[in-house]
């Protein structure tokens, strides 16, 4: 496939902490991802002030409109989000708040993929089904299957947080192949 | 779009009794469709049997394989369907149930689209995001919005069960034009 | 505890399957139930027809008001279901709905517990959060925690499927415990 | 029922908008409740900081711990929210997130009832939803029925953000005494 022009992906983490284990799959995902995918983490969710409206009036912060200005231009994004009380993490959810309002609204029409990691067994899949609603809102394009939960992940990460787990690391470079195929396909129904 | 091939879309009801609203809503939309996309309807969820793998394993019943190749055949799916106790229709997830077990399952890659109509207010919301949730196991590419949800139906058909409510028709129809658009997008780029 | 009454729970399994998985959970309840409790099983759900509201309007099968009566008895309800494509199984979700549509709606105002067990690695949790939704409709109190999502089913059962799984079989009991609490709280709440 | 002593019930307002439509519900709760119940707003998530495991490592803020003691003294708590996006506001969302993280989380065992206005037609049911699957984690006690959707928001307020609307100030009513009897029978159900 030399003559393919490479896909430009985004990665969104929606944890602020320094150890969080989503942050670390963050990273992983460059060299799992196919050669034809160039994935770029991009950071400023914890920037963000809490969304109100009357703020919004005011102007849209810098942190949201240079995040929007990354999602706008990627042909994909990936978000690897922690579930906090069966659900999406509040400082996630507070970004994408932010970001819908804007009049070129970024996610309309993108090719979304999902993935998750929480010490808990089922992997955040709570968390998962409700941002899928969100982005039946935002008329994004979530990649279907197969699905990435990373359960228990202190089995599944060392003690760095490099995702060491062969099996992990398998269904991930599967999906992300799966998500290169469905961006493409995406794409050329899309020209005209 | 003189050349354009029509497209050929098959709609499911998820309601069995003669007086359904759905039913209804299922045979108006042939008129409210674009010129270029014909709407079949296909019958036969209530023939099938309750859901058994013991019965599966003697062999698939004739209305399960009979319905499964109309939905291979189609270009894409509408499902219209009530909300019965918050939720999908027992007697529409049995069919589901059936076919998703087929060798080739026949949601697998297909363009969907939903439509409820209910007496309540919300007009079977609740019902399409459990149904949405479905199709992410089924592989199957629900369309996104306009969303269709006809609540205090009794108020949009009349005596006779015909649709009269023009701005229902308008979103049905803004809706199916959409849904071509979605359907062809996601054949050309299928397509290789 | 010698003067306090045992409770009178029934089960209810949603896969009519005779190898089912959660059927033989349904089995092994009674020997993990607290003393006070005792656990019967209530079958029928696969001798209901699919519903029909034309068909409801002739009189209901004698499955479903049996089946009714024995839930108007009992002072709380197990539910031991699988997952089918993310949601609850049709058949059991066709006995609901059946079920929900007695004048004297069976569920209303009664302790509900839920379990499932499946091949996949979630154990239904999918199934289970869609059928708390239904349970709202049905004005039910569904027990919140622990809960109890069987996964990777086949290595917790031996082949002749009983529950061998320790850890599985304390969180039932820690489960069916919490649930007597719950159940006395409620019916002591609502004694006047 | 001059005897009764009177619950204790706290309001949150899942907006921080002057405007909010849903503040406005909060402030026509006290008028609408039964005799016996008193109403409080509590404010403070909007001086939360975005949630951060790093930030909590260093100690709760004060908005966090007085907003856990408020609702630790309550008899029942009312959350009144919009829907952002097919979900919980991220703003709502993250200070539950903090709540949550308390060693003596404070939902646990609460009452709760939940209120949303919106100006679309479904009157934030999907956020209802998302929000009652949170409460399952936190094991509190959602009520039931009925649900309070105040939809087309614009039209059941006056122009000073009065709560006009007879039929929405009557299923408050109806509700908010249906929560009452909840809170009691829980109540009473609990004390030993």
């Amino acid at each position: 496939m030399a003559d393919t022009p490479p896909l430009g992906v985004v990665s969104i983490c929606g944890s602020l902490r320094k150890g969080s284990f989503n942050a670390a799959l963050q990273r992983a995902l460059p060299e799992l991802a196919p050669e034809t995918m160039a994935i770029k983490a991009v950071a400023g969710i914890g920037e963000m002030p809490l969304y109100n409206a009357d703020v919004r009036a005011e102007g849209f912060p810098e942190s949201v409109t240079a995040m929007a200005e990354s999602i706008r231009k990627a042909d994909g994004i990936i978000i690897c989000a922690p579930e906090y009380n069966y659900s999406i993490p509040g400082v996630l959810k507070n970004a994408i708040d932010w970001l819908s309002r804007l009049e070129d609204q970024p996610f309309a029409d993108k090719p979304i993929l999902l993935q998750s990691a929480t010490a808990g067994v089922l992997g955040g899949a709570r968390m998962q089904y409700h941002l899928r609603q969100v982005m039946i809102y935002l008329d994004a394009l979530v990649f279907n299957r197969p699905e990435v939960f990373i359960g228990s992940a202190s089995t599944k990460f060392d003690a760095d947080l490099n995702l060491t787990d062969k099996a992990t690391r398998d269904i991930i470079q599967k999906q992300l192949a799966g998500f290169e195929t469905f961006v493409r396909r995406i794409n050329k129904g899309r020209a005209t």
